[in-house]
């Protein structure tokens, strides 16, 4: 009855008469900044329903000290709960800053999945739910890095495969905040931080480089590896330098407009890489020996693939549901939900 | 009678009854893309007024089409011309652009005073006045580099002493976009732009590490340094990486939220810094043995040779009234005027 009125009053349902709740095992959020994506599983850990908002923690639908962090948790899996009240819950994502809903406490590096469960911190909702939420993880240092969300996606990625425990590996998640992750026996060992994504979106937008731009229809593959190879041969004199040649080869008729947003990705792109290749360097791993995993979003991966590329690093690939595979994975050795 | 007309209408008048327009020789401007300033020298070099306005070229009181340079100028020089219609104009800066008054097509590097002087191209106000507009100079090459108006400051600065022919000397410009050039034989051998000043402003304004940032009453000079040598001791990493550390040292309480905007411009800085140490090592030069000109706004400067002083280079000045000087050394050497 309860599913009916539900349809009745229109609430966002994407499920139908509660078949895909009943088969159910596990809710797992990706709760961000600035979106809330929530899975429903079934017991063999395949994804049955999706629903997605932008309630992410900056943009709840009404403030956090008035239940925020309940109403939009409500938006996305009551309809679920309501029918299957009893199903585990489990959130990644910056839901555990301390911006979030409850904070839950850093695992500091060398961080294993075994440690993330065991730093997973508990809200109750004011439906009576409990949510787990994971822990994000610290490597402390002169240059402290921190990742809410990404190790999910880490362990998600590791459980494609199950012969690596004794390997060392590299992660690249690129986007606002990219990150690049050391995997050494099934632990995230290391990693850098590079503001990649929001650097070229302020230069773009709020320096004199966006004023002579124009966006092509279609990115310029060529002028982005331009801009890449320009920041791996001329890196060490560093961004603030080569940034300015969008301007003054647009100025001596050496690129055109519609190249100019392209080149200075690719020029942004590879100063994140010939950052990333010296700080491997220093610990005697060659990035060309490399065959990073890509997690992130399919048209920003081929970039980088590309850009590796150019770096001489051949064997980058791209990591499917990266989330999806981490939040199931860690539910499962949390004990939360049993496989079938 | 015209000059008391125009106290008696309120015009922006700084001179008295023609006295100093009397013993006037030139009238020289630093024509910028935000301001206007206007000398007025005396046959002996001196300036003897001196006015000021942010009528640069991009903010014309006017639009160009409609006269803009024409009413600009006028406003700055009118009341000096009006006394002395014939003195002799030259004008140094963004005028010369494509976009600004009449276009002085770049002097490549290496470039002498006399290649300058050989560059200027003239200009007839619709007063009558002829306005002669000092050429910017490019660097061409892989990445080109381009300067309208430091050309003019870096004359003056090397005028101020008489014995440096056969020397090789650095001189930095501190800005929005800093200029590190080198001089050989007075001619502006090459130079580097780094887009500091204006970067850090976007990434004070327009990303995540502006939020938590609180602007101290004072600059704090140890946070900068920390900066500066964290940009030098982890340079290799990039901006991208060591900015978000702003961030980071903040969220593990190394770091206050008031110390984050100096410590952010040490990193800059530093990095900018690291770059030029770089570049110039690539030739053989060692930043340490260098004992750079800085010209500029005299805080900033006093930044700048701090921040030298950690990258090992202790014998920075700073060189006061670079463009007056070298506004005078051009026109002197342009016969433009004759030096009593």
């Amino acid at each position: 009855m309860k599913a009916r009125e539900k349809h009745a009053t229109g609430a966002a349902i994407d499920v139908g008469d509660g078949a895909v709740a009943r088969e159910a095992a596990l809710i797992a959020l990706d709760w961000g900044t600035t979106s809330l994506r929530a899975y429903l599983f079934d017991a063999a850990g395949k994804v049955i329903a999706t629903r997605v908002s932008t309630a992410g923690i900056m943009n709840l639908p009404v403030p956090a000290e008035e239940g925020g962090f309940d109403a939009a948790f409500d938006e996305a899996c009551g309809v679920w709960l309501s029918e299957a009240p009893s199903l585990p819950v489990l959130a990644a994502g910056m839901v555990g800053s301390a911006q979030g809903w409850v904070q839950a406490p850093y695992v500091e590096t060398p961080a294993s999945a075994q440690a993330l469960v065991a730093g997973i911190v508990r809200v109750r909702a004011a439906s009576g739910a409990e949510v787990a939420v994971v822990p994000g993880v610290l490597e402390p240092g002169a240059l402290p890095n921190v990742m809410r969300g990404e190790e999910t996606q880490i362990f998600g990625a590791l459980g494609e495969s199950g012969d690596e425990a004794q390997q060392t590996s590299l992660i690249g998640l690129p986007g606002t905040h990219a990150k690049w992750v050391v995997v050494e026996g099934e632990r995230i060992a290391r990693f850098y931080t590079f503001m990649t994504g929001e650097v070229y979106a302020a230069l773009c937008a709020h320096t004199i480089l966006g004023r002579t731009m124009k966006h092509p229809a279609t990115p310029d593959t060529a002028a982005f590896l331009r801009g890449v190879n320009v920041a791996r041969e001329q890196g060490c004199v560093g961004l603030l330098a080569t940034a300015f040649s969008t301007r003054t080869l647009g100025l001596t008729a050496q690129l055109a407009a519609d190249e100019q947003p392209d080149y200075l990705s690719g020029l942004v792109i590879g100063h994140e890489l010939a950052g990333l290749e010296a700080a491997l360097a220093r610990r005697d791993v060659a990035l060309a020996g490399c065959a990073p995993r890509l997690i992130g979003a399919e048209a920003l991966c081929e970039r980088y693939r590309l850009a590796l590329g150019a770096f001489g690093c051949a064997g980058a690939h791209l990591v499917r549901q990266a989330t999806e595979h981490g939040l199931w994975r860690i539910a499962v050795q949390a004990g939360l939900v049993a496989p079938r």
